[in-house]
């Protein structure tokens, strides 16, 4: 084969001819950018190492994140630029957008029909009881903050990080035992109320002041754009989808049409969704729905799997349909296997990013330090007190613990109210280190609690 | 299996929260680059759909750019935005370093042996023809051009796009005859002596007024540093890089990881061929080439490998020989399927960006377009003269015109003039139009010239 000589050469011959003019010009003023994503990428990914010890990646790179974001601290200014760098913040933004597609593209509604009553039950009571005790306690231990704020720090402990809550009784081969089953449908109706308290909290935010408070039009519209934007996806995904796709198989096999026209989609819903005045997420998100890898069966694969089936094709029937079946399955991965590397160059740097955005200066505090260790007992509290009415054949606190990481859902509930402006430097602090402690105490307690458990 | 709807709600919860966000904000000022870079993906890959016409996908990408780039001319203003906007430039360049990455994992050294003499004779004929034809006729018919542009039309004749040349012949499947391989070698050389050429011309144009002309020390230095930098990628490549592998296979198997490392590398490589003055994409070709997949053949491929061997495990030796072969195959070829999305991504937003550079209003002067359609007469000559040394047993015509397609080779060459500021913006019209011409007429004549070589 001479392909490979032939574009060695055709790009010889280019970098060669590109090396006089950068050495005239000085190069792109952009190529400092090249070294930060390398660096971010390589810090966030060794970060993530720390797997090894039963803790969730996306930890070790908001670890990261904080630990460059505070360099500073100790006079290194290198990574002070970064903060401030568009092309970074974009390859952020991106990743977000990038990573919940992804997640889209894995999801399926029919989960929720498996959330049982006693689920339920352990959900009302693991957002009840961390709002308000976050709200009484917050109040009583920071009487300076505004009723807004505290209804942010309530709001943001009733959050349960579904992603490293599952996580966690996977890694230990628990996933299918009813204390699990309980705290992953549990954490889904809490993700759906997270939704619509987070909704009221912010149309209180939003509210200009002598309005009267709440306005009850500012939540219904947020919320109906946010379901008929979502309902018109679903729609369009169950209807068009499926047509554009064997359209496209018609014109093109090739797999860079159905990259692109995948992650054109995202792009396009993301911005649809931007117009629509929600977050480019949310269009993602709509995007990956819509494109079910299932749409895209009728593309061929064209790289391994013909090899494959050729290889077998003289074997008896009995392994041939088992390789069909591990191809068949590997087809229908395939959208998420051309979008994993993208994820994997992208979302990382949103999550170190988002881990910049911490500042330990307010940790100089000793009071603030304090606090952050009350809010973080509230938040272990009120979540174990939901596992008390999981119901009998359970043990109750698995099914609290399990509850009580926040995660990155935390992060993102902070850091709106920083956005919008109700939370003090202090109290997003405070709300960072209740994340992290929530979220790296719990695996290693689940995993103390479940070997017990087994034990017994 | 949870895993999907874990994901999904801790993302729907995410992406609900972040809405009243978006709402009150406003969101990202940068979300119509999302919008810009899925009509740039979508538009070139759509174009790239002449290949069905025997042309390569580059072309197609180009004109699309040609067209987004000049649409103001019908009073369509809506891509103007494009062409300033900064997130997109940096993407194009990151996608001509990702290109060059990719090329340097595909390369091998050693396909440089295999040039003959004959190769050498068409390729050393076929730089001094084109050089002395172009700078001849241009001033015939430029006389107010400069000297220094003149030389730079001279250097653009001689360029060769291996890779359009290379692909015309595949295409056809005409790969492995003399003609093409005396074509292919020739082009090889031609891109050395190219590289010398354009230092050559870059220095005098860079020359101070007064110095007396050329620097043979800058034209050293920017020699020496390009081969400095390779040679030590290459040694670096060899000793260094198959322990980086041996040692990362030991902390860590997982494809992210690989990912990691490899896309790091080539950014970070860029960016010290930035340092030593040199453009990025020289490093990132660099870092290609020290990571050839070889040297990760001891990271394990966890994704459908494993499957497979288990479903022909019960399967004859035959077989499973056969297919562990296809698997290792994929395994090698890896590291390159993790990048092809990446390039899918970012390649196609080069060669558009590219072609936006174009301005055809200089095409309203008709002297300008009957001067581009006799330089690129003389360009197609240049390179028929050196297809007639191409020596017996041959058809001299097939090499000529085999060499002839300037591609986006002649592009850069166009765009460094341009930026050395030696180029107006009539004669960097003249040389996208001939480039362009060499490259669209070039496929069908040679489809014909080799058909009739059939018949004959």
């Amino acid at each position: 084969m001479f392909k490979p000589s032939l574009f060695q050469w055709r790009w010889t011959f280019a970098l060669f001819i590109l090396a006089p003019l950068a050495y005239a010009s000085g190069g792109g003023a952009t190529t400092i950018d090249f070294l930060w994503i390398a660096v971010l990428l390589l810090l966030a990914k060794f970060s993530s190492l720390i797997e090894k010890w039963g803790q969730p990646a996306v930890l070790g790179e908001l670890l990261v994140g904080v630990l460059l974001g505070n360099l500073v601290l100790l006079g290194v200014l290198v990574f002070e630029p970064v903060k401030h760098d568009e092309i970074i913040k974009f390859l952020a933004e991106l990743g977000v957008v990038i990573l919940l597609f992804q997640i889209g593209l894995e999801s399926n509604i029919d989960e929720m029909r498996k959330v049982g009553v006693r689920a339920f039950m352990v959900a009302v009571v693991g957002v009840v009881a961390p709002f308000g005790l976050g709200y009484w306690v917050g109040g009583l231990l920071m009487p300076e903050l505004s009723t807004n704020a505290l209804l942010f720090l309530g709001a943001t402990l009733t959050a349960t990080s579904v992603g490293i809550t599952g996580r966690v009784f996977r890694d230990l081969g628990k996933l299918q035992t009813k204390e699990a089953q309980i705290v992953l449908g549990a954490a889904v109706i809490d993700d759906v109320m997270g939704l619509i308290i987070l909704a009221v909290v912010t149309a209180i935010v939003m509210a200009p002041p002598g309005s009267g408070g709440i306005s009850i039009g500012a939540i219904s519209q947020i919320s109906l754009i946010a379901v008929a934007f979502l309902a018109g996806a679903l729609f369009l995904g169950q209807w068009i989808a499926p047509l554009i796709g064997k359209f496209l198989s018609k014109i093109h096999t090739g797999v860079g049409m159905k990259f692109t026209i995948a992650i054109s989609f995202c792009l396009i819903f993301s911005y649809l969704a931007h117009l629509a005045g929600l977050a480019p997420i949310i269009g993602a998100f709509a995007a990956g729905l819509m494109l079910e890898t299932v749409h895209f069966k009728s593309f061929s694969d064209p790289t391994i799997n013909q090899e494959i089936k050729v290889a077998v094709a003289e074997a008896n029937l009995k392994t041939r349909t088992k390789v069909d079946h591990v191809l068949e399955q590997h087809s229908e991965r395939h959208l998420d296997n051309l979008m994993a590397p993208l994820g994997h160059f992208l979302v990382p740097i949103f999550f170190v990013v988002t881990g910049m955005q911490v500042d330990l200066t307010t940790l100089s505090d000793p009071k603030v330090v304090g606090i952050a260790l009350a809010i973080t007992a509230v938040a272990f509290i009120g979540k174990i007190v939901a596992g008390i009415v999981a119901g009998p054949g359970v043990n109750k606190y698995i099914v609290g613990w399990g509850m009580a990481p926040r995660g990155e859902v935390g992060l993102i509930f902070a850091m709106i109210g920083k956005g919008l402006g109700v939370m003090s430097e202090e109290l997003f602090s405070i709300i960072i280190i209740m994340v992290i402690l929530t979220t790296l105490l719990t695996p290693p307690i689940l995993n103390y609690l479940l070997r017990q458990q087994k034990a017994a």
